[in-house]
């Protein structure tokens, strides 16, 4: 058994996984668009689900089922029957049900919500699974595939949550990849935390002309907007935040009784989030002294309501793991350098409680992710380039055996 | 030929007049009832206009015809055969289609959606053709009855304008009434105008994460919001306006696409609400070119879409005027006090256009217009007062021809 790149990339055994990689790239293509074409809204991957979990069975996989929460999950064995390693990709999209996910293709681009995140992960899995078959590879510790649900938005990781909280597989995983984002050199291993909340501002409505001069809701959320626009976060550690929806108000000609946004706030710091999440708070209690100075509040004063609805925590990998050390290698063996990155991924959740993980691309090219504008290009030498350095990592990762 | 309330009141033919309405005040309920129970909801008037125009021809109104917009009109001649004096309700009601319109009466009490506004003022127009019949009074104009279509809301007052820029008697139109609302001593002299847009930014979207730093169309709404909040407006004339309904983005982790409101400005003042109406556009233009300069537009710049989404023209009637004169004197004449007052009706069209112009109630009592719970009373004593004052202030502004 080897964890060693160097060796396993020069072994017939995964020469032959390559080609098998190379001669499945049209299969690859066309699953990948399948899976695409199949809507996989949040906290509505079911469908989707029920079609992976078929594959998963088609291609051999043993104990395919779907777990507690909804995960797919499907076992390749290795030797030892002990430890496993997790290779994941999530089920669900950003977006919501009736959006066209119908693939539009321009030469090697491939247009469509979803297409890149992460249904062209869990496409990868697929091609993963068929190369190791077709070369014979064992590895020492199972490798369990999983297609997660609930990573994205107020899906909070929920589907990995549960894998490692609830699952029966939880006592067993070593070590964690998820296959997400395109691009192989980046690979990320601290894991961004990120708080969210729903801010519902409050107040008593009535008729626009009838109650004019009333406190009104919605200027408290934009006093609150225009502060958040100008909280100033660092580079490094990367932070962020985002007022991503809105909603509010019944009818053009009465002040809303109630507007709100959710909010998105994240940090590789810890103590950035909580910089960032006091700033949030001071905010908008400001924002609804501000308006209630503004307005009349004879029939009632503007509030807010925050509600908490998502809350990821933060982590990281130490670099001298073997899951970490293996990317590392096998990223550069297919002529990448490697960038270690900070992200909100599903890797999050074992990075925080101590089981090594990554983030590991999923190859090609691509962009304009959580867009309807979303596109992945499936050349096949960038492609192929990335699918051999993932799975290069994933079988070092398992332990190859030679024998 | 007079104008004069008293020297009308007090003729004979005008008693008996009097007379008539109180022998068909029963008969007023019915159809009041008959006419509550068909619905009208925004748009889909077409029913009760029907049922109208039925109505209008069984009482021998001449050239009863639907316009060319759903208006039901009816001529009852006076001697002069060249101006006309209006006489309108309006049909429709707010209440979407599948409200349940079946009439409850408990005692004198009637209660339905719709039964005050505008349907009392449907059965009281009839009400008065029949009892100028009865009593063979002539009048020196003609007298155009009118159901129209599109008061509510986002009908926009269509049904009127179309009266007073397609429909062919509007070259002759010289006073407007519509009878509306319900208390006898409240007469609308001024129209309060209004205009309402739909405010969409609109900005490339993008990873909360992943593409922070790009611009948000959440912060040009901030800053719209803020700005607009500090609008100054008058209390006199009367002014107004509001940021009322909200929606945008997909998803907590993604930069918002596009977020919207829906905003109303009102003024009595065609002066002042020409000048919000600026004021709201240069906002606009501020938060789009703020934004920006803020954010990152290496993807997309933030723009804005403003939308129309009504316009109801600003306007008054001189106090001078015969059709204002002889309602205060026939609001006195019954013993009320009239009261004059601003609101957003029918009668803003006429209004903006020059044209004399009063809202005139319906008479009785009612309340929780607009609501599932609206009810008038038709006890006969206050319900015949009113309708006895409408048809005095109708009959004197047409002229009451005396030989």
């Amino acid at each position: 058994m080897t964890n060693d790149t160097g060796l396993i990339r020069s072994h017939p055994r995964f020469e032959k996984a390559a080609e098998a990689l190379r001669a499945g790239h049209d299969r690859f293509v066309e699953e990948l668009i399948a899976l695409t074409e199949i809507p996989a809204p949040p906290f509505k991957e079911e469908k989707r689900a029920a079609a992976y979990e078929e594959m998963f069975r088609a291609l051999g996989l043993e104990e395919v089922e779907r777990d507690g929460i909804g995960n797919v999950t499907g076992l390749r064995r290795g030797r030892g029957n002990g430890p496993i390693v997790v290779a994941s990709s999530h089920l669900d999209t950003v977006f919501p049900e009736g959006t066209d996910v119908k693939v539009r293709r321009e030469g090697t681009k491939l247009f469509a919500p979803g297409v890149g995140d992460d249904t062209r992960g869990l496409a990868t899995l697929l091609a993963f699974i068929r190369a190791l078959d077709a070369a014979g590879i064992e590895t020492e510790q199972d490798i369990l595939f999983v297609g997660d649900v609930g990573e994205e938005g107020k899906g909070d990781l929920r589907g990995i949550r549960y894998l490692f909280t609830e699952n029966p597989y939880r006592e067993r995983i070593a070590s964690f990849f998820t296959f997400d984002g395109i691009e192989t050199q980046d690979l990320v291993t601290a894991g961004v935390g990120s708080y969210r909340y729903k801010v519902a501002f409050k107040g008593p409505g009535g008729h626009s002309l009838g109650a004019f001069g009333t406190v009104n809701p919605a200027y408290a959320l934009g006093a609150f907007l225009v502060g958040m626009s100008k909280i100033e976060v660092p580079g490094d550690p990367r932070s962020s935040y985002c007022a991503s929806t809105f909603q509010g108000g019944t009818s053009v000609n009465a002040i809303p009784e109630e507007v709100w946004t959710e909010i998105d706030l994240r940090s590789e710091s810890a103590e950035v989030l909580d910089r960032v999440d006091g700033e949030v708070k001071a905010l908008i209690e400001e924002a609804v002294k501000g308006e209630n100075a503004r307005g009349d509040t004879s029939n009632g004063e503007i509030t807010c309501e925050l509600t908490r609805i998502g809350n990821r925590p933060a982590g990281t990998t130490p670099h001298n793991t073997t899951i970490v050390e293996a990317s590392v290698a096998a990223i550069k063996a297919y002529g990448f350098e490697p960038e270690f990155s900070a992200s909100s991924t599903d890797a999050n959740i074992p990075m925080s409680l101590g089981v090594p993980a990554v983030k590991f691309g999923h190859g090609g090219a691509g962009g304009r992710a959580h867009t309807l504008e979303e596109w992945v290009d499936v050349e096949p030498e960038l492609s192929l380039r990335g699918h051999c350095a993932g799975l290069l990592a994933l079988v070092a990762t398992a332990g190859f055996v030679e024998a």
